[in-house]
């Protein structure tokens, strides 16, 4: 073994006797740790073995512009040489004051004003956090439910994993609070035989029920992404936004729209609320693509129609007691405004535009293979819904096996899926050209056949 | 104007435009902005208007071994263009390795498994979801009740803002939480003449009442800061927190220390719950001084034995499906490394234990001077406690107007003092001499002259 191989066997048993990870099974604590990685290249990451992988998931939903971007590098690099950090309690530094500019310009409406936090949960708890202090400035202490719906993820502080409605992140958890109430997913492959308007009508209508049933006196906000990400990419029947935020509108209800995934260009936009989903939000969260992950932030923009009602002569001596040691931290404002400058430089929203077609026609392309229940797609982000029986709506422990198998079988062929559950969801660096979503999918259904063989011969059980 | 005055203009237009503040002001909101800072030197800020400051505060209790410190940028460079993300769900990446390792052999006892958050915020928040989730495995729904302490602070996500005891962060949101109980702050000037010995009698007996009547089987942990940092540097009496943690022990009840403030050299220790205040804690949670502030990241160390209990054989199953996006990042851990090796490269723990007296005596020169009721310190973390009338206990306004008049003073003459109301905090980077000592409390001592002379001539009231 050379140095380099030490170092990573070193680097593993680290891993394995001092690390908590994520969705850690505990079962396994201490006797595994996840693939080491050793460096990224491009819309590609390589593992201290040598393997290299196309980024499937682009990270987390989040290395836009792909990796190893010198741009980023150096204005981390001179930020923290400039000034590495401020209070953001008693002073303000540039990085944050241009790029809370540049993110007003870029969200729809008035959503003129910016707060940072530290990622997408934080962003999300900090948008419940303002419309809690909202209606309790304007004197409607019990205007404070929140309403979210199944398959949604919102985050991991306790608020916002309690407004995530996918199950299978809530056991050993307390995931009821009296405050939040669930509704439907808007997921076509729950339909039940309506048509797509139909499904739409009973959607919304489901949303006045639970309205009427709360009271909308006790309702102060709905929160929503505009595409279910990690629910499984699921995309609305057309309109249906704006038809609850009409309702919302006529409720005075605040609109959050959860734009950590979407945002940044993931859908061929900064924002995809208005511009893809036509829906002009109340508050649009962000995180992830706005700074290509490359370092941590999150943030929100609120409607300055919405501020206006809670400041200036209508503050009633109210304090926003609410924020972050690293809120607005200038080495993160720094890597957020050298990542849009890269997306704008290099034309990348034009780009997921141009390929989105493309990308969307590669993964139909699998429509007819064995197991695949159901592609879809939006910009560049898209899933292949994987089922041993294609005709079932909902998944079983044999298609989350399959699932983990398909995973397996690409990781050898070199693509990360990260299927969640059955669904093998892609949703790549924003980089990625025509060339290389071809050769994401012929792995991809590589996967899938070898995995419907071993399925058709009894080894997936 | 040259183009660095016009470009700061812009800055601070876009800051009163486009940005909302951490405890923004909401009456003032669009009509001010905080001063720009344009760059920091060692232990120094230095506002786009020239002035240079003495970074009183270090930020937010964070930049320990001073700004512009090029190990730290080139650390973060080079990381970002090794690996600049990696998602914790499935893979591992060097830094947050062997970070993971290091920290565990900094911590006391068997604290020896770090998970890894964004800051402070929630690396308390995830503290206490690992609590609720480690009684759930455990099959006790009901020992969900979290103790905690008048003016104590610990985040503010949803969860960790209703654990904060500070009453001024209260207004206008819903502190309040079923589960969430308060008990005394442990500060001497609150001891209404009770001896130091009986003091500690009197803290200890209240918890133990607490416990009694919340039912120690509802109880799942108790959660406090080593020193209540910006309670105003309250420092409880020898021996507290050993002796809380016995009753703890005696009732499996989790004790959370929250180092986020004295963790990394503050108590010139790298965690200071057992070497400074004598208590082995189950969780000790840090964010801030791990990575002086240049990059956001926080995180949690666990007791081994705590882990055990809901893991491996005794995991029943369960998964830690707790996380964020930005858990671990390479970018943030590779800065932590950097910053551990020029602490330790720089013997600047044992810089802070050589001059911790000699800042303490510092400050307490200032004992005598009028308006000052009280001075504390440990390590490099002190508070002159300044009142109008300095034999009352409890500040009223005309005290906090005093605060912030010597802010002011203090400001004018090159120090940042930041007062919490009425207590001018002095925690500066660990790197200051001497001869800054001096510089610094001198700076003080003026305001807190000046402030005094100006309320005797009726100008303060």
């Amino acid at each position: 073994m050379d140095g380099a191989q030490v170092g990573a066997l070193e680097r593993e048993m680290d891993a394995r006797r001092h690390l908590l990870s994520p969705a850690e099974e505990m079962a396994k604590l201490g006797s595994t740790s996840r693939p080491l990685l050793a460096y990224g290249e491009g819309i590609h990451v390589v593992g201290t073995n040598g393997r290299r992988l196309i980024d499937g998931p682009a990270g987390m939903w989040c290395t836009q512009i792909g990796y190893a971007r010198r741009e980023i590098a150096d204005a981390m690099s001179e930020q923290a040489l400039r000034l590495s950090y401020n209070s953001p309690w008693y002073t303000v530094n540039s990085p944050a004051a241009e790029l809370s500019a540049r993110i007003a310009a870029m969200t729809p409406g008035d959503l003129d004003r910016v707060f940072f936090t530290t990622g997408g949960s934080t962003a999300v708890d900090t948008a419940l956090r303002f419309t809690e202090f909202f209606n309790n400035v304007l004197g409607r202490p019990l205007k404070k439910r929140i309403i979210v719906r199944k398959d949604g993820y919102h985050g991991s502080t306790s608020l916002t994993a309690a407004c995530s409605g996918r199950e299978g992140n809530w056991p050993n958890f307390d995931i009821r609070q009296d405050r939040i109430a669930f509704i439907s997913s808007p997921n076509m492959r729950l339909a039940e035989g309506r048509s797509e308007a139909e499904f739409l009508d009973f959607l919304v209508d489901e949303f006045s029920s639970k309205l009427a049933e709360l009271g909308p006196d006790t309702v102060a906000a709905f929160l929503a992404e505009p595409l279910q990400a990690s629910g499984g990419v699921i995309i609305p029947p057309t309109g249906y936004h704006a038809r609850i935020k009409a309702i919302c509108e006529a409720n005075d209800i605040v609109y959050i729209s959860d734009e950590v995934v979407t945002a940044f260009g993931r859908c061929g936009e900064w924002f995809a609320s208005e511009k893809v989903f036509g829906v002009v939000p109340d508050i649009i969260t962000f995180a992830k693509g706005v700074t290509s992950g490359y370092v941590p932030l999150g943030g929100l923009a609120i409607s300055e129609r919405l501020l206006a009602r809670v400041s200036g002569d209508n503050a009633r001596g109210s304090s926003f007691t609410n924020g972050y040691t690293y809120t607005g931290h200038p080495v993160s404002c720094a890597a957020a405004l050298a990542n849009i400058k890269v997306i704008e430089g290099e034309g990348i929203l034009e780009h997921v535009r141009d390929v989105s077609g493309y990308f969307a026609e590669a993964l139909n392309s699998l429509s007819g293979l064995p197991l695949v229940a159901d592609v879809r797609a939006s910009g560049l982000v898209g899933c292949v819904e994987c089922l041993a029986d294609t005709e079932r709506a909902v998944a079983g422990d044999l298609d989350r096996r399959l699932g983990a198998r398909i995973d397996a079988i690409c990781f050898d062929l070199g693509l990360i899926v990260r299927p969640i559950g059955h669904m093998c969801v892609l949703s790549p660096p924003l980089i990625i050209t025509r060339a290389q979503i071809d050769e994401m999918v012929a792995i991809l259904r590589q996967g899938i056949l070898r995995a419907a063989d071993e399925l058709a011969r009894g080894e997936i059980f």
